[in-house]
């Protein structure tokens, strides 16, 4: 059975959380105590020299971090990666997107708004990362004006690893209220068979 | 024929401007002048709502961005990008790394240190930037001390992506003299077949 190595607080390590439930997968989940420098023992390195997670650790031993790549791993074959080479182009132009426009800034701030103390000096990085977060989520709106899912073919991988934090983006002082289209969208995506909601 | 939307001085058109020429497969390129908001007009932004370079231009007009997206859709079936299942998975894994964990350090503080003046106040971000290149390096560094190229099934685009930015970071101040592994591993680049150099 695989395992994946994660802590149930973050957004890149639900994603996985949520596909392998539609998958109907069965896995191994290693909660990681990131606070108390879990993956930064000689254990953890070993395994990923990036000292990140999640993980995704095979039964022979072979290991794979960056959570889209694993998306893209697990979803290989199935419907949530879409076969068709154009198709299968916009999910990886969303996962792309997802992890350079999106997270550094809707995830950060919710990792900063939730977690860190509310007089950490962090949070002089609010104004910023909530204003480069909307330009992310403003791209988003434009997009699923259009359609259902944030690919023509209907949902992907690149709907889940985007609602990760999307969902979650008031923790972070992101509000949702100028996105409806965004909202109408989460919605359906929770809407999905064996969908899971995240369980922090 | 294919059109790239792009810009010489930028890294993450150059990762296509390589691939293009190791696929000695023809297109037109063309210069978009960012510094004057050519990506910020309403003919581009129809294009790509995100209104960035590089973006890849179909014959029929379909558009598709995200350099390491384009570079996955235009190496599909080629050598570069392999076939195997696990391989595949640790070339989609450098290629968000590339995204994620170097290109907004190595990137951005090459750009800063290359375009801005002397005295402009994001200067500021500079030591920040390093250090986080650095850290990027070192993980670079471990991995190519076990094998070629960073992926096991030997050059793909994941080094190019990596090389794209990694060959300039001295330009951003980065010194790569603590890197021998990384070092060697860029001569090994430059010594495939049809390498083309950036052209800024």
């Amino acid at each position: 059975m695989i395992t994946i190595h994660g802590m149930n607080a973050s957004g890149n390590c639900y994603k996985l959380q949520l596909l392998l439930s539609q998958l109907d997968r069965p896995y191994r989940w290693n909660e990681m105590d990131l606070f108390n420098g879990a993956t930064r023992t000689p254990e953890f390195l070993a395994k990923n020299p990036n000292g990140k997670v999640p993980l995704l650790e095979l039964e022979d031993g072979r290991c794979l971090p960056e959570s889209n790549a694993i998306l893209c791993y697990l979803a290989e074959g199935t419907p949530y990666l879409p076969d068709d080479r154009w198709s299968r182009a916009q999910a990886m132009q969303w996962l792309f997107f997802e992890q350079y426009s999106h997270e550094p800034y809707v995830a950060v701030a919710r990792f900063i708004a939730k977690f860190l103390p509310a007089d950490h000096p962090r949070r002089a990085e609010l104004p910023r990362l909530r204003e480069r977060a909307h330009q992310a989520l403003a791209v988003m709106e434009r997009e699923l004006a259009t359609r259902d899912f944030i690919v023509d073919a209907g949902y992907t991988i690149a709907d889940i690893a985007l609602y990760a934090y999307t969902h979650d983006a008031p923790a972070g002082g992101i509000e949702l209220a100028g996105y409806p289209h965004v909202q109408a969208w989460l919605r359906r995506v929770e809407s999905q068979p064996r969908f899971l909601a995240q369980q922090n």
